[in-house]
């Protein structure tokens, strides 16, 4: 099946988002193709969009977009970060990080340029992307307005009626954080760690107002139905440290973030709500049953989370294994995280090595959560390791090129690819070719687990 | 306080094992510095250890060892394998790969080598090590007897032997593994994957005797309580890809391990047990649980587990992610994996790398237990990011040099080790700079964080 969106979107008018038809029992392009890749059922689809706890993030000018469904009955998804900063990087770059980042597993992209030519890498990455791309518009806003006193309600909504204009699928709206939340977070270690949520919390205490994106959430909700832009509620107090993690500021928040969910809902605008941040191991199930709970089950998207703090250099890997658990808790998307977080603004490689880490970790919870046919790569790759098929495991690994290059490191020689054993043991201590040996045929037969790993969406406590 | 330990074992004779001494409520030099090290009261460091919940390996020929405890009320430790296979590798490399894993944080090494200079490989360690060295002696013996055929009881218990003389602190024996568990494994995708597992199994087969370290238990019981060797009971049988996890085969020998388990402790001789492997997340927690009931709360020293078998070149993450849900779960020591598994035997910047991950994911694990003073570095670093003090912040990360390196990747000079940003989001879109400008001195204190993270032993379901 190949999207075409250009056709499904033709006729729509007024209220276009996923979820005005879902509500109305109308099976769109975007539900039937997203469903097709999870292998999932087209009305199961549908029901779970009416319902609020799936999203198909798909602004109808994005017309390159292949549509994909974000809930916790759906495959769990990664996002990559793109953009630059003031400080480094330009279009072409920003480009290749997208395709990198694509071509390596990431099912959605967000753009955060916060400096430069932000209209153009914004308008280069949505022509180019197949997978939803997200912003923050307040980045946009601020960066017009030069300082965040300059800043006004009408200048950020022009801003994200422009970006929604443009095709942008979600945007993280910090709609939640209000002026009663700032005395709460004085108390913390590293204060406010969201850059949105710093600059209106900045915004507030000059102006003595309430938040503009709270104030104006209703127009957001009317901007945002007219092309089918979902709400990703942006978490301005996530902890930015464990010592911060699970605090009153925090889920004071999270609560102000459900009751936009049901307002957003009023106006069939489609959301997902932003998690954290940096939370010890054994608090992630809390917040991820906190999270559903006090959103009605609006699809969960946490960045990691960070399980130490002190991973510099190698966030990557501590944001894999709090998103792992988050995922299994039931988080729908993890935003990844690079190498370079906390450091600097990542390159290319970075970039790649983010989303790699993060598709373990995804591939890890559905897995884990029993999804249709998760573990079906994992078993060609078990039967390939018993057969000593090198070229079919490098085919079954994720990220097969470098697979090869690690085994070529030792044993680069063709006739290795054929070879019972690799250097790890070398030939006499394979213990595969030895219980191969005293086996004959009777292992490596997936019979038995072509049955294993299928269990239906209902079976599995969405 | 500093190891000493020629003065401690000068007069040790008979039963020379931590539990004899802990068992007659002799307070030992090696548990009185093992429980300087984690913060514990020695006598309940000498309790754990008499009750067989925590060991503290140390072989009375060991003279440089700094003892270390290894156990659920410890903090969680990992543990390196290094040695060569016949393929490649010798002395000088196994030497700087241990000097590397150890000042990355490694807590325990494990010389595995199968080929060459396998004892000159060992003598070179275990007189440079620090930190406990585990063997699997059966590889000597097969290399001594030159195929399984010409393997005996009495070559491999000489091989025991003389290993035990040499100062080796632990060892792999696969005691657990009966010929009725081998038609077990024939249902499987990937057969038996550990070498001793798969050493015994034809070994069984070929002779159609009962495996010879089970029948000789008794004997090695009589061996180890002479030098003080701990057991590290082998998981002959661990799952060797997700489709055979948690499969009879598996559970009937770690019944047996119970079982061996209980027979050791008679003798008086330390003992922890092995586990898999590779374990779908949401069965790790049930393979632990099962593990603390059948051997009675031994100390489970689990490999990974991985927890997709797709991750070939990533296995480091893979099993970091695995691990951590492992030693939250009650794991008492986690084996590293480099990203090399699967592929050919690891190199120094793969033991560098997998020694990295797994520090993270048992730093993860002690900060979810509540383990005494486990978020103390974290908290540190955390009012280092909010003051913008980066050669604090590479001090406090785990990797210091690479968390240098990243952020001097794009700015290098001296005078952004003061910027109150970094390339990320540079100096206008910093939320740290944004929100201290907004709180002043209120946040980035410790005074809430000291208080944080204290919880004793006993409170944390030891």
């Amino acid at each position: 099946m190949k999207a075409n969106r250009a056709a499904w979107v033709k006729n729509r008018k007024g209220i276009v988002t996923q979820m005005h038809y879902a509500r109305n029992r109308v099976m769109t392009g975007e539900m039937r193709f997203a469903a097709g890749r999870e292998g999932l059922n087209p009305e199961f689809v549908r029901s779970e969009v009416a319902r609020g706890r799936m999203i198909i993030p798909a602004n109808i000018r994005h017309l390159s977009l292949e549509p994909a469904a974000i809930g916790i009955a759906a495959s769990c998804k990664i996002n990559a970060n793109l953009g630059n900063s003031s400080v480094t990087s330009e279009i072409g770059t920003e480009l290749e990080k997208m395709r990198v980042a694509i071509r390596a597993g990431a099912d959605a992209v967000m753009d955060l340029s916060t400096g430069g030519d932000i209209l153009g890498i914004r308008r280069a990455i949505i022509q180019a992307s197949p997978v939803p791309v997200g912003t923050v518009p307040i980045y946009e806003a601020l960066h017009r307005a030069g300082s965040v006193g300059k800043l006004t309600a009408d200048g950020i909504l022009e801003v994200i009626e422009s970006q929604a204009r443009e095709g942008v699928d979600f945007m993280t709206i910090h709609a939640g954080i209000l002026s009663r939340h700032i005395p709460l977070a004085r108390k913390r270690l590293t204060g406010i760690v969201s850059r949105g949520g710093a600059i209106l919390a900045q915004w507030m205490l000059e102006r003595g107002e309430e938040n503009p994106l709270y104030r104006n959430f209703e127009k957001i909700c009317k901007i945002f139905r007219q092309y089918d832009v979902a709400f990703s509620l942006g978490d301005g107090l996530r902890p930015g440290c464990l010592h911060d993690a699970s605090d009153r500021a925090q889920f004071a928040e999270l609560k102000v973030l459900g009751a936009l969910t049901r307002l957003a809902w009023k106006y069939e605008v489609q959301v997902m709500v932003e998690g954290p941040g940096h939370i010890p191991f054994n608090q992630i199930e809390m917040n991820v049953r906190k999270q559903r709970k006090l959103c009605s089950n609006a699809p969960f998207y946490v960045l990691g989370p960070l399980v130490t703090d002190i991973a510099a250099g190698y966030d990557h890997i501590n944001s894999a294994i709090g998103g792992t658990m988050a995922g299994y808790a039931g988080a729908a998307m993890l935003c990844y995280v690079t190498p370079k977080e906390h450091l600097g603004l990542p390159d290319i490689r970075d970039v790649r090595e983010g989303v790699i880490a993060h598709k373990i970790a995804a591939h890890a919870v559905d897995i884990a959560r029993g999804r249709k046919g998760a573990r079906d790569r994992d078993e060609r790759m078990a039967e390939a390791r018993f057969r000593f098929d090198w070229e079919k495991q490098f085919e079954c690994a994720l990220d097969p090129e470098t697979a090869r290059a690690m085994h070529d490191e030792t044993l680069p020689g063709e006739s290795y690819k054929e070879a019972a054993y690799c250097s790890m043991c070398g030939p006499d201590f394979c213990p595969m070719s030895i219980s191969r040996k005293a086996f004959g045929k009777h292992c490596g037969s997936r019979k038995a687990g072509r049955k294993a790993g299928r269990r239906s969406p209902a079976a599995i406590g969405v």
